[in-house]
């Protein structure tokens, strides 16, 4: 039996020696290599931080202390510790989760895998556990470096530093790196302590320390010389600021000494003050293959071969991002004011082959996502032409700045969301669901969703050729989609993919959509129903063409794959009332719900999204005649209403 | 003629001696106290920035050399010097706005009136000029102390840092207030460092320092004993620290001796790379009734008396903000749970009382809605239920963390957004019309929209009591509306207001357009048309007797003060397609546009949200039967569809 199977709980930690710890280590980077190996999943951030985690569960008492992860794909030693070794199905439907879930276990708190919230969350728990006589329950929050260049953890350090009455502790986990090596002023600083020291002489250094020091209220570690100060803690040698800011500092720790790393923790927890403990930590340690990749040290794998941690899966097509990749060297070859703007994702927005061949034109600026957006709209001013590549999800972060920097100042902005839609393992929030709706409703804008490699490469192009408002060109994550070439072209450039001389239903797809439309139109063709289908390409504004298309359907049925409530369907309806078309629309889109972890495929079928279903349910309103007649169609008969049909 | 009125451009000021300037400094704070007080605006900032704007137009060349206001409500001196001394019908429809607009003039750049972004605008636009052969251009952005609370600015200087190749300049207008008072660490020190020296002696102390240091390169003043290093330059003694934050620092300057404003900037000038300059000014200088107002020395007033800064409005009904304040204390004083938060908008937010009567139960976290919202969850997860007081418009910068963090946790937070709906004056980034349809498609939100007082009492004691996920309360600026009395109140919480015998149109009114839906019933009436006024109370989600309500009616019109597109109508209208109802839908509410400023009543107007118009096109659509009749009507012979009939 491993040591790791007697491990049910973190109270188990305590009866074990140094070397059984040790041993558990090892155990667990051998568990995670094969088990991510065979799942995929956040590889590289969990073999970093496994003697971290163990040091917090030994130090703090979770669940009576509260445990708050940045990110989350951090966590999964977090759960082998907290009774959860079952990784098997991990991040497939009824598997574990690939961050903390309440619903998995009391141990787990935050589940939103957005960077940079945690210092929120910690000072909000900290301060309700002093209000609320908790006052002995600790908050620890583990955040990586890359988090601290996202503005929420400015916000929150300001914040916290006003109250020294609370038990919290902040884990800085510094491993250099966002995905990529993090950026900026901070990560130049973080650089300098971390190479001021070797990282063996840490450990000893700050144990002669402890050891010197008695008593915890002196014990605050401030490093040699000074070093430590300043940026991170907001710390400086300079008295009055010193007084001023009240964040106590400790570090740097080695981040995989489990000796220094308990030392610290204990040091930290003898406060009871906001706490900053600065911990140098190695993405992928102890992992061959992760250390030699470069890039991002296996910050994500798919299934991969546990010896070598080359890919199992190869893609028959290529990826929405890598078109993307190379269609925006071309573009940028081109066009000189094209520049990329990556919020500390240069490789998985595809961004990085543009920073390759033209590197003074493409900036990283961190986990930034609001500054990525108004910076873009300075340099707009400026006279170029920034594409703003990032995750449909974290557009969210950026709304009032698309909003009020972007669009009111029509700024010529393009953003390019990838992983738009339903994502599938990385659950709740990772779906690309909002984007459609709370762009929609930002004046001006013009969005575009191409259904193929073709239409991404065409649309694109368009929409840096625009320069009086922002445009958005949004794409899933995943292979390409099928090509479907158009029958015909509107003049407003709708592609028609299928017309049906009976004009019953007209299908619009939004996007990758088209694909699930066209298998729509066979099952309602089988059913005698005719399909006509459109992508309209640019789905906001609505173009012209679509109304008129509508006005010769009598049924109207739009696909998103975002959410249905706000979405573009709605857009089409009130734009076909407003033109007075009454033709029925049913907009079909992902429920007004956070969707669970599961394959792409079972999200899209638990919301109704497959053929089988919506035909279905076409065939059933078209033969009940829940569609109201708008007018008599020319070779029909008028049919009933038949009033007491639902859906 | 006064001196005033030979300005024309900023050029004009090269020729004048520093006596003139010292008199023009005068006649500008005689001009705004005259003319604020007959129009109302933003007095206290403007006042503060008098003599830092001058200095800045005789420094820098606008608009060859770039000039970003944070915020931009200090931007009247601006105007002033640029061309525009018309400020009799400020902030009213064709007369100036109070904030930077482009179409006023070449030297206004940043419209948006959302703090904290300048320093993202700068860095892009600097980066622009470099990349673009314009690299003579200089940047300069002037920001408030209370906007460095915000983490956008903190996101913007780890990027600025990162380049040294640009003329950027950052002011820093340091008066120790956003609204009220700047709260949190950052604030401490700045306060450290204006009182370590007397206001006079900062200049002298500059002006030796300067004199001393004849080389530009040489010349970064560093304060005395370093007392200005730290947390606002992201400096420090440290040398590791300073050699790696490379943004030089300059003061701070005494912000009303245009002697050492001047010179300081000249310094700032003759750097080729990013430069911090910290002024210390104070809001509302030269007008005592200004600086006799400890809550927040005048920053927006409406029309006063000149002499006494007496109000000479007084409305006779109640505030929608006063009702809320008066009724969270009542909340507050039954629920122990309850605590407030404010982002630097204490008394705008009517959470004064509530902080009054329970000091240690209210937070203000200082501008940083992110931090507000995810903290928020944080105290609910400890055990409080929170109430995060903020302007509508502000709740787009936290929908991610009202998504990600409140949503996804279904965490007990109650937003209470004040200056929802149309503002007015404030011009297009102050309408509170995003709310509802970015906040419609949160999961599980539950949003309410009081029409009266009695509503708004109502509707808040019934939010503050659901624990299971976010709820909202809106309303207007201004008095509260009309009370309505209900007919009726049906099971489900929905307010029938008037109820109709012939159940021809069935008026669904959102919070406060509940009066002009009872306006149109009443000119509906006078047609023979039947309406029925419903207010939902609860407008998110769609109550079920609204859906019931629908079905017997012959058309649905859904008026709300959010944008239209992806607003509340469109939800009710697509709950009624779900439950099979058909009954016509039209959604009235703001065009999807930026408003201009101009009255709240001149924009409803131009936005169609008036009675007669309304009724008008009711009217229009009942009697030429555009309504596609979703059933026959019982005691209604079948009508034709006229196809032709547009709006």
């Amino acid at each position: 039996m491993s040591l790791l199977e007697t491990i049910h709980g973190p109270r188990d930690l305590d009866r074990l020696s140094r070397e059984e710890l040790e041993q558990l280590a090892v155990e667990m980077r051998e568990f995670l290599v094969r088990e991510v190996a065979k799942t995929g999943g956040h590889l590289g951030p969990n073999l970093g931080v496994v003697e971290l985690t163990l040091a917090m569960h030994r130090v703090f008492d979770s669940p009576h202390d509260a445990i708050v992860f940045d990110t989350g794909h951090q966590s999964y030693v977090h759960k082998l510790l907290t009774g959860r070794q079952d990784f098997s199905r991990l991040r497939e439907r009824g598997g574990l989760a690939g961050y903390p879930q309440r619903s998995e276990s009391e141990h787990d708190i935050v589940e939103s895998s957005h960077a940079s919230s945690s210092l929120s969350w910690a000072d909000g728990i900290s301060r309700a556990f002093a209000m609320t006589g908790q006052g002995d329950r600790y908050v620890v929050a583990m955040v990586g470096d890359g988090a601290l260049t996202g503005g929420m953890t400015w916000e929150a350090l300001n914040n916290i530093s006003d109250d020294n009455s609370r038990r919290l502790v902040m884990i800085v986990n510094d491993n250099g790196r966002s995905y990529a090596p993090t950026i900026g002023g901070m990560a130049r600083f973080l650089n300098t302590v971390r190479t001021r020291r070797a990282y063996r002489s840490l450990y000893f250094s700050s144990r002669r320390f402890f050891d010197r020091l008695g008593r915890p209220g002196q014990a605050v570690y401030r490093g040699t010389r000074g070093a430590i100060h300043g940026f991170l803690s907001r710390f400086s040698n300079n008295e009055a600021l010193y007084s001023n800011l009240d964040i106590k500092y400790l570090g740097p720790v080695d981040g995989h000494d489990l000796g220094s790393l308990e030392e610290a923790l204990r040091q930290a927890k003898a406060y009871d003050a906001p706490v900053i403990v600065h911990v140098i930590t190695q993405k992928g340690r102890g992992y061959e293959p992760a250390l030699a990749d470069v890039a991002d040290q296996f910050h994500a794998v798919g299934q991969i071969d546990p010896e070598t941690g080359d890919p199992l899966e190869h893609p028959s097509k290529p990826s929405w991002t890598s078109v993307f990749a190379d269609e925006i060297v071309e573009l940028a070859a081109r066009d000189p004011r094209l520049v990329g703007i990556t919020a500390a994702m240069l490789r998985p927005t595809g961004l990085h082959k543009f920073a390759e061949r033209f590197p003074d034109r493409v900036f990283d600026v961190g986990i930034a996502e609001q500054h990525a957006a108004t910076s873009a709209a300075g340099l707009a001013f400026g006279g170029l032409h920034p594409v703003v590549a990032m995750y449909a999800t974290f557009v969210n972060r950026a709304f009032d700045q698309v909003l009020m920097d972007v669009a009111l100042h029509r700024a010529g902005v393009t953003f390019v969301l990838d992983r738009a839609g339903v994502t599938g393992p990385d659950g709740p929030s990772h779906h690309g669901m909002w984007d459609l709706a709370i762009l929609q409703v930002v004046p001006g804008i013009r969005i575009a969703a191409p259904r193929d490699a073709t239409r991404l490469r065409e649309e694109l192009a368009e929409a840096v050729q625009v320069d009086d408002g922002p445009t958005v060109v949004r794409f899933s994550k995943g292979s390409v989609g099928n090509e479907f070439d158009a029958v015909r072209r509107t003049d407003d450039g709708v592609d028609v993919l299928r017309e049906a001389a009976h004009r019953d239903v007209l299908l619009v797809a939004v996007g990758p959509m088209a694909d699930l439309a066209m298998r729509v139109a066979d099952r309602l063709a089988d059913q005698g129903i005719g399909a006509t289908v459109i992508d309209p390409r640019w789905v906001i504004p609505v173009p012209g063409s679509v109304i008129e298309l509508a006005r010769e359907h009598r049924l109207v049925v739009s696909i998103e794959d975002g959410i249905r409530v706000g979405g573009v369907g709605t857009r089409i309806r009130q734009d076909l009332r407003a033109a007075g078309v009454d033709t029925a629309v049913d907009e079909l889109g992902l429920p007004d719900e956070f969707l669970e972890h599961a394959s792409r495929d079972q999200v899209l079928e638990e919301a109704g999204l497959t053929d089988r279903h919506i035909a279905r349910d076409i065939v059933s309103q078209v033969l009940g005649t829940r569609i109201p007649v708008a007018r008599p169609l020319p070779d029909e008969p008028a049919r009933e209403y038949d009033a007491e049909r639902g859906r």
